[in-house]
C-alpha cells in the first residue's frame, strides 16, 4: 500500500460511536481506518460512508498497516480491564513514536498509569474526553485530548476539523499532560449529573407541585430554551415531553422507570472532588439522588408509612412562581458550573495540568451534553481574567446571581414547606450561602474535635496550634 | 520472666490514647505492656499507672517477650504507611497464632489487604475501631474488634472489663469477619460529621438567626441535653459555650477560626459510600462543607459581593421556633442515623461482613462520640427485627419523625428564606422527601440518557431494555 493510499486514522471499536466519529473524518476529506472483529461492523462502516474514503478491517495486522506514520490509533472500547488488554494486543504492532487514544470514559487514575507505561515504552499514550453523544459524534463533538504536548500536533488538524464550532472556532483544544483529557471530561460529567437532577427536581415541582400537564411542562421547557436557560439538556427535555409512547395518548416518558442508571463517571467527580477537597455538594447529591432512585422497594413501603399530606398543589401565584422558578434554575446551574469549575482549578494545582479555564469553557460551548448559552458568560469571565479565583467572584456573574437569588429562595422554601425532595437547588444554595459568609460555624466544630479528640485549633490573629482542656479533669 | 510475671495485653506507641488504654486495662486487674521508642513515654506510663500493673519498654524485643501467648499487641499508630513499617518489625518476632490489632482509623481497603497477609502467614489480624477519645479511652471506649472469630476469644475478657458500659452490658462486641471493626468505625465517624454539622448549622441559626447570646445558646444546648437529644456531642458542645477565652470576658469558641480541620474518616465514609451506591447525603454535606469552610480568603472576598441584607434577625415567634428547632434537629439527627446504619445493612451484603445492627446500635449506645438518648430507639427497632430493612421503616421511628416533620420544614424554609446556609438540614429533609416518594422524578434522567446517549432505558410493568429515537434522525 503507498502512502497515498494509506489512512489517517484508526479506530478500534466499531460500534455506533466509533462509526459515527470515521464517518465525520471522512467528510473532512480525511482517510479513516475501522478495526473490529466482528466484521459486520465494518461492513456497515463502509456503506455509511460509501461516498468518503473510510475502511473496516476484522485483521487487526492489516488494519495497523494501513495507517500512515506516525500513527494515530483510538481505541473506543469499555472502561476498565478491556482497555488494558487491548493495549498490550497492539503493542506488539505499533512503532516507537506512535500515539494510542482512549476515547472512552477511563478513570483518571488508570489513565496516569497508561500514560507512565506507555511513555516509558517510547510510545505517546493520550486520554481524550469526547461528549456529545452518537449524534456528536457524527455531525461534531466536544473533545478534550489529554497528553504530551508534542504529539497533539499530529492529530491536531483532523480533531479540529471534526470538532463542533462555535462562532468558527473548533471545540478541541489541548487540555494538559498526563490525564487532564481524562479528568476534565470526568468533571464535565459531574456537572452533567448536576444539570440533569436539577431538570428533574423541576419536573417534579411542575408535576407535582402546580399539577402542570404534560403539554404545558412542554412549553415551559420550550420557552426556557428560547431564553438564558438554553441548553442542550433543556432543548432534549422539551423534545421528551413531546413524545407520545408509541400507540397511545400519554408521554412515553410515563411508562419509564424511576430508577436512574449510572456509568459511575459522576460517583468519580465526587469522589476525586473530596480526595482534592474542592466542595461540589450539587453534584454529590445528584449522585445520592441516582442512587436513592433504586431503592424503589424501599421506597415504596416508605410511601405508605409516610403521610403524603404536604404534596397538595402548591397555593401560590402560578405565573409569579413560574417566574421565580426560572430565577431559580438559572442560580442552581450557574452554581453547579462553578463547582465544577472550581475542582478543575483545584485540580490543575494538585495534578500540575496547566489547565487554561477560558479554553475549557470555549471548547463547553458546542458539541457536548452541557453545552449552554450560559457557557458564553463563564468563558468571558475566565477570558477576562484568567486568574480568576472562582466563578462567583466575577462581577458579571455576581449581578446574576444578586439578580435571581430572590426566586431561589421562594422556590426551596415553597417546596420544603410541601413535601417536594428539591435536594440539588437546596445544595445549590447551602454552597452559596456558606460561600458569601465570611465567618462559618465551623469554629464550632473545631471546637468540639479539640474537646474529644484534642485534635487542636487555630487562633484569629495567632500563629500556631492550641488545645484546651475544656472541662476539670475527673 | 515466669508466666506469671508476664503481661496479657501489649500496646505499641503511648501517646495519651495508647497509655489510658494501658491504664484501663489495669484498673481491669489485668496486666498491660506498653512499647514506645521514646521511653519518656514508658516512664509516665508507670507512674500514671504505679498502682497496677502496667510497664513500658523501649526495646521493641523486651517488650514481645514480655506477654503471654498467644500474644495479643495492639498497635496505636498513625494510618497509612506506618502501620505497614510497624508490622514488618514485629513480624520476627512473633510466633503463629499470634494477634496483631490496629487500633487506629485504617482505611478498611488497607486493613483487608494486612488480613489476607498476615492470615496467610499464620498470624490474626484485627482491624479494631476505638471511640471515645482521651477520655473514653481512660474511662471506657466503645470497641469495634473485626477479624478472625475464634481469635477474638483471647481478647474477649479484656475489652469487655475495659468497654464503656450500659445497663451493666459492655460496648462491645466482635463486629465481623475482615475490616468489619474499621468499616463500622469509618461509618460511625460519618455519622459523628454529620451530627457535628447540624449543631453548627443550629449555632448558626441561633446567633445569626435569632440572634441569641452565649448564655442563652448554652441554655438551650443545655435544656436539649435534659430530653431526647441527649447524646455526647450536644453535652459537650454545652460546656463549649460556657468555656470563656482566658483572662477575657468572651468565649473561647469565637477566638477559634472558622476553618475546618479532617482526618479523613468523613471523606472515607462518603466515597465508600458512593462505592456501595448507598445515599448518605447528608454525611456527604457535612464533608463537603469542612472543605467549603477552609476556602477562607475566597469566602472573605465574597462576602464583599453579595449582599448580606437577608441576614437579618429572623421574623419569628422565638419560643414557636425554638420549639420547631428541638424538632428539626430530632429529625435530622434521625435521618443521620437511617443513612449510616443503612450504608451498614449495605455493606454487609457487599462485603460478606455478617454484621448485626441491633449489636452495633447497642455498643454505639455508650463511650463513643456518636452515643445518644436515640440509640436506644435504634437498638430497639433493630433488635424487634434484624431484618428491617431501613430504619425509617421501623413504626416507632416512624411516629417520632411524623411528628417532627412539620418543624423540620418550617426551620429550613424560613433559614432558607433568610440567608442561612442550613446544608445538612436540607439534605436530611431532601432524602426523606425522596425516600418516602412512590415514584421519583428520575424516569425524566433515564430518558435524556437515552436521548443523548443510547443507554437504554426500563419500562413499567414490562421486562428488558429499550432505546427510542426520540426525534427524526438529520
Amino acid at each position: 500500500m503507498s502512502d497515498q493510499q494509506k489512512y489517517n486514522f484508526g479506530m478500534i471499536g466499531l460500534g455506533t460511536m466509533g462509526r459515527n466519529l470515521l464517518l465525520n473524518i471522512g467528510d473532512h476529506g480525511f482517510a479513516g481506518a475501522g478495526y473490529d472483529k466482528d466484521a459486520t461492523k465494518g461492513t456497515l462502516l463502509e456503506e455509511e460512508g460509501k461516498d468518503i474514503k473510510v475502511k473496516g478491517f476484522s485483521d487487526v495486522k492489516e488494519f495497523i498497516a494501513s495507517l500512515t506514520t506516525p500513527r494515530a490509533v483510538m481505541m473506543l472500547v469499555p472502561a476498565g480491564k478491556i482497555v488494558d488488554s487491548v493495549i498490550e494486543e497492539l503493542l506488539p504492532l505499533l512503532d516507537k513514536g506512535d500515539i494510542l487514544i482512549d476515547g472512552g470514559n477511563s478513570h483518571f487514575v488508570d489513565t496516569n498509569r497508561r500514560v507512565d507505561y506507555l511513555e516509558n515504552l517510547g510510545y505517546h499514550f493520550f486520554g481524550m474526553g469526547i461528549s456529545g453523544g452518537e449524534e456528536g459524534a457524527r455531525r461534531g463533538p466536544s473533545i478534550m485530548p489529554g497528553g504530551d504536548k508534542e504529539a497533539y500536533s499530529v492529530m491536531k488538524p483532523i480533531l479540529e476539523s471534526i470538532a463542533a464550532k462555535v462562532d468558527g472556532a473548533p471545540c478541541v483544544t489541548y487540555i494538559g499532560q498526563g490525564s487532564a483529557g481524562h479528568f476534565v471530561k470526568m468533571v464535565h460529567n459531574g456537572i452533567e449529573y448536576g444539570l440533569m437532577q436539577l431538570i428533574s427536581e423541576t419536573y417534579e415541582i411542575l408535576k407535582t407541585g402546580l399539577k402542570l400537564d404534560d403539554d404545558s411542562i412542554q412549553k415551559l421547557f420550550e420557552k426556557w430554551n428560547e431564553g438564558r436557560l438554553q441548553s442542550f439538556l433543556i432543548d432534549i427535555t422539551k423534545d421528551i415531553f413531546k413524545y407520545k409512547a408509541p400507540g397511545t395518548d400519554h408521554l412515553l416518558l410515563d411508562d419509564i422507570k424511576d430508577e436512574a442508571r449510572a456509568k459511575g463517571t459522576g460517583k468519580w467527580t465526587s469522589q476525586a472532588a473530596m480526595d482534592l477537597q474542592s466542595p461540589i455538594p450539587t453534584i454529590d447529591t445528584a449522585v445520592a439522588m441516582r442512587d436513592l432512585s433504586k431503592y424503589k422497594a424501599l421506597r415504596e413501603k416508605a410511601a405508605t408509612l409516610y403521610s403524603n399530606a404536604e404534596t397538595a398543589k402548591l397555593d401560590v401565584d402560578q405565573d409569579a412562581f413560574l417566574a421565580e422558578l426560572e430565577e431559580a434554575f438559572y442560580f442552581a446551574m450557574i452554581i453547579t458550573y462553578a463547582q465544577g469549575m472550581q475542582m478543575l482549578s483545584n485540580a490543575s494545582v494538585e495534578y500540575n495540568y496547566g489547565l487554561n479555564l477560558s479554553e475549557i469553557a470555549k471548547i463547553w460551548r458546542g458539541g457536548c451534553i452541557i453545552r449552554s448559552a450560559f457557557l458564553n458568560d463563564i468563558y468571558n469571565a475566565y477570558e477576562k481574567d484568567n486568574e480568576l479565583a472562582h466563578l462567583l467572584l466575577d462581577e458579571s456573574v455576581a449581578k446574576t446571581v444578586n439578580e435571581t437569588i430572590s426566586g431561589v429562595r421562594s422556590v426551596i422554601s415553597t417546596s420544603v414547606s410541601s413535601g417536594i425532595a428539591v435536594p440539588a437547588f437546596a445544595a445549590s444554595l447551602s454552597y452559596f450561602d456558606a460561600f458569601r459568609s465570611k465567618r462559618m460555624p465551623s469554629n464550632l466544630i473545631q471546637a468540639q474535635r479539640d474537646f474529644f479528640g484534642a485534635h487542636t485549633y487555630e487562633l484569629i490573629g495567632k500563629e500556631g496550634v492550641f488545645h484546651t482542656q475544656w472541662v476539670p479533669k475527673n
